[in-house]
């Protein structure tokens, strides 16, 4: 990891305003670790980039087809034909130069803030992060263009552990956010490692700011070693039609947990009791 | 339902630029088949109003602290002291005078587009949708500002149902959107009616969306009848300390499904197998 030209990069794409927010200070974790280990840092701080978060038409300079928007057509023409707008194109090429991409966001209404759901929704091209090589869905969870790097959410939780427990109110966080680790991320190739969460961030105090700065910075530091959420792969044969688990495998089971494919990883990360 | 002054009205919150797009085809239904109801239409075409969808210090003008940014804080003081942004201002009235609320959406990444994510992000200010009379969470779930209203999300999506079958690759799709179903619209009151889908949207033939409108009629039609999902109340006794499922409750469950109280009504509209 040290500069020999094999030095790692880390892309943190984060998405808080206020330098004094639970999420920035956990940013300023991230910078200050990530640099200490010897990894490069990238970064897109959506909200000083004022991040276009609204996919439309101007995203689409030169288009395919004129008389009707088409957002995949014209997303995969863009792609391929290399007219996207230099935005999307500067975070597509910070992403496939990234070993591994860490997401820090406050987290609004059990998901991501628009701006970041933007950049999802604007950065995850037709022909890169879905229609792969143009081949439908034939490389998607568990292969695709990101293969080989990895991913973590970091969230700023607001209410307390006990609402995300496995029979809290809210639901568990890491189903709440399989939408995001497992179809946006395990979806185009990321090994997706489990969600660091900080809760009570609406109130916390310097001591628990301080032992979430340590929580946090140690799990960056595992950040190559520490096993990913066990998703199960669409080409690994659990799906032979490539759509609906075999009947053998997960048996008795439906949902999001039966793409998880150790249940004890599910029971620790996943927030399901045993 | 006829003019006589207690005509009921139903917001059509919808996310999709293409005029001739699913989703604007079946917004065209929503439209129609409302006012032949008898109701009277409320419209937020976020496209068209050039939504932001980016919350940040801009939509706070007056500011409770101006050294630091809490958007709980400001959203809070925002709301209390009329001085919000016009544009969230509208909304929530249009909110409050409605009935019924349809959000009419292409499912992206598994979740809204970004500038709808972002109409809840600003539209649901602390006080109103959250911290409901200042009281904490103490309405939350079942309860609050937007209690006795009915809401329903219609996705046009583009991949085939099997895929969000209950042994799907994608998930259920139910599952997928709790966050937007259970977190965002039974959490400030609304009663969740269950998640109308067309799927296949990427290449829906003339017929198959002349079914689609067909269907969709229907829902509209049952709009005030149809069972809603029947999610656990926090204030019905389930959740005795108001943040985790008592013993005695859905026992042996955890996870997103323990907080749906009727289990048939969960094999029917949330995807999973009995």
């Amino acid at each position: 990891m040290m500069s020999n030209g094999k030095k790692k990069k880390i892309l943190i794409v984060h998405a808080h305003p206020e330098p004094t927010s639970v999420t920035q200070g956990l940013v300023d974790v991230s910078r200050q670790t990530l640099r200490q280990l010897g990894y490069e840092v990238l970064e897109s701080d959506l909200y000083a980039m004022h991040w276009k978060a609204v996919f439309d038409e101007r995203d689409f300079p030169m288009r395919a087809q004129t008389e009707r928007l088409s957002f995949i057509d014209e997303s995969g023409h863009s792609y391929a034909s290399e007219r996207q707008s230099p935005d999307i194109a500067d975070e597509q090429e910070k992403v496939l130069a990234a070993d591994a991409v860490i997401f820090q966001f406050p987290l609004w209404w059990y998901g991501m803030p628009a701006i970041m759901k933007g950049w999802v929704d604007r950065v995850w091209a037709y022909g890169l992060a879905y229609g792969y090589k143009n081949a439908g869905n034939q490389y998607r969870y568990g292969d695709g263009a990101f293969k080989g790097k990895r991913a973590v959410l970091s969230v700023a939780v607001g209410g307390p552990a006990k609402d995300y427990s496995p029979r809290g109110i809210n639901g568990p966080l890491e189903q709440l956010l399989f939408p995001i680790t497992h179809g946006s991320l395990y979806f185009p190739g990321f090994d997706v490692l489990p969600t660091h969460a900080v809760y009570g961030a609406v109130r916390l105090g310097a001591q628990d700011m301080a032992a979430a700065k340590a929580a946090w910075r140690l799990r960056l530091e595992g950040l190559f070693d520490d096993a990913p959420i066990p998703f199960r792969p669409q080409n690994g044969g659990d799906y032979p039609d490539q759509h609906v688990l075999a009947s053998h495998v997960a048996v008795g089971q439906s949902g999001l947990l039966a793409h998880v494919a150790d249940q004890e990883t599910v029971t620790r990360a996943v927030g399901v009791e045993a």
